[in-house]
């Protein structure tokens, strides 16, 4: 690719994302995933590959303000329109369009040619490791839940329980987890695989330090309440 | 205490913080790691240390409105004139004042009497190992920082350097590594001792997270570009 051409579509997606640092900051990591996964994964259209990494998420201020939108639909669109105007071949663009609009896995659209592929691991590489940890608990700070909920004794739920309130502890157990099975790419399994300790590690030691305490502190109150 | 002494303080204090499910899950984990500290650093006043940290945030969301005050001040005369409500004796909520007013550490008012030290302490251990991390990344999420800021040729920064702008590595490095050393009594620095390995763990997995894919992509990216 000509670096004017890739300057053209980073601009292009920072103008879409004006207002999102955490979103900009997400699409150079899967960018940069994207490039590390193709390294192993030969023969990739290196073109297709860059440009649906940079405009992935252009259609995410969309869905935000409208919730009914589809940020993979809105994108592709997006996406394509731009390229065709950049003077793209209608079959790359349309290749690009493909990439997006399946980089949010559903069955009716599931990921099909490698760089599609490509771009739904390096996606979801983003919610692995102390990196996918990072990311829900900033997340998890916006929206105001808890690190961890409590049951009415005071006790720490682990996040697995039926019916527990939305927590990080939650997210973790019932997304985070899940993750690492859904690879497409044996490299993309691989990197995902060497992140998953540090993540288990940080949920661990959160639980543990939290149990501890409230086991020491509730036994505590308890001897000095009459 | 008495259980009914408890509950009244208890529920004043969620009078004052009705609008943060943060602050109230922070107070709780105070008093927690107060109890468990109390245990071990005899003889303390058990009903000065549990209203203190029971009240020790009520100014807070004083100083959220209005930024020149200053939380521990105002939570302080606010706790003294509700235990003297609640027909505490003059000497017992003074010193519940001294430990709230105490609580933000200011030279020109060091925590004196063992249960405001534990109090600090309490409230200190909150900023360490995988809870201070969570609680970190969770407000920083709510400021919009990101995770950690790069050089202009993409490479991760480690939030030591001079002038890097603000991010969680940053606030790690400066702020959450330093907090280890300032424990006032001998129970709290173990326990925050305890925690250090896993808030490291997690620092230097997201910095190996990070770094490891700009190294990778960024060689891979300069190979696609002409």
């Amino acid at each position: 690719m000509k670096q004017y051409v890739y300057t053209a579509i980073e601009q292009y997606m920072l103008a879409c994302m004006r207002d999102s640092a955490h979103d900009k900051d997400h699409v150079y990591r899967v960018l940069m995933g994207a490039l590390a996964i193709a390294r192993e994964e030969a023969p990739v259209d290196m073109d297709v590959l860059i440009a649906a990494c940079l405009l992935h998420d252009v259609g995410r201020p969309d869905q935000i303000a409208n919730p009914a939108l589809c940020h993979a639909q809105v994108g592709a669109e997006r996406a394509y329109a731009f390229l065709r105007g950049l003077g793209w071949a209608e079959e790359k663009a349309e290749h690009v369009r493909q990439c997006i609009l399946s980089h949010r896995f559903r069955k009716s659209a599931p990921p099909r040619s490698l760089e599609a592929r490509i771009l739904y691991d390096a996606d979801k590489l983003d919610v692995t490791g102390a990196v996918g940890v990072g990311r829900t608990l900033q997340y998890n700070g916006t929206l105001g839940e808890p690190l961890y909920t409590t049951a009415a004794d005071g006790s720490i739920l682990d996040g697995t329980g039926e019916g527990e309130r939305d927590s990080f502890c939650r997210e973790y157990r019932y997304k985070l987890t899940k993750v690492y099975d859904r690879f497409l790419t044996a490299t993309g399994a691989r990197l995902a695989a060497g992140r998953r300790d540090a993540a288990e590690a940080f949920y661990l030691a959160l639980m543990d330090e939290a149990t501890a305490m409230v086991n020491a502190g509730t036994q505590a109150l308890a001897d000095a309440l009459e």
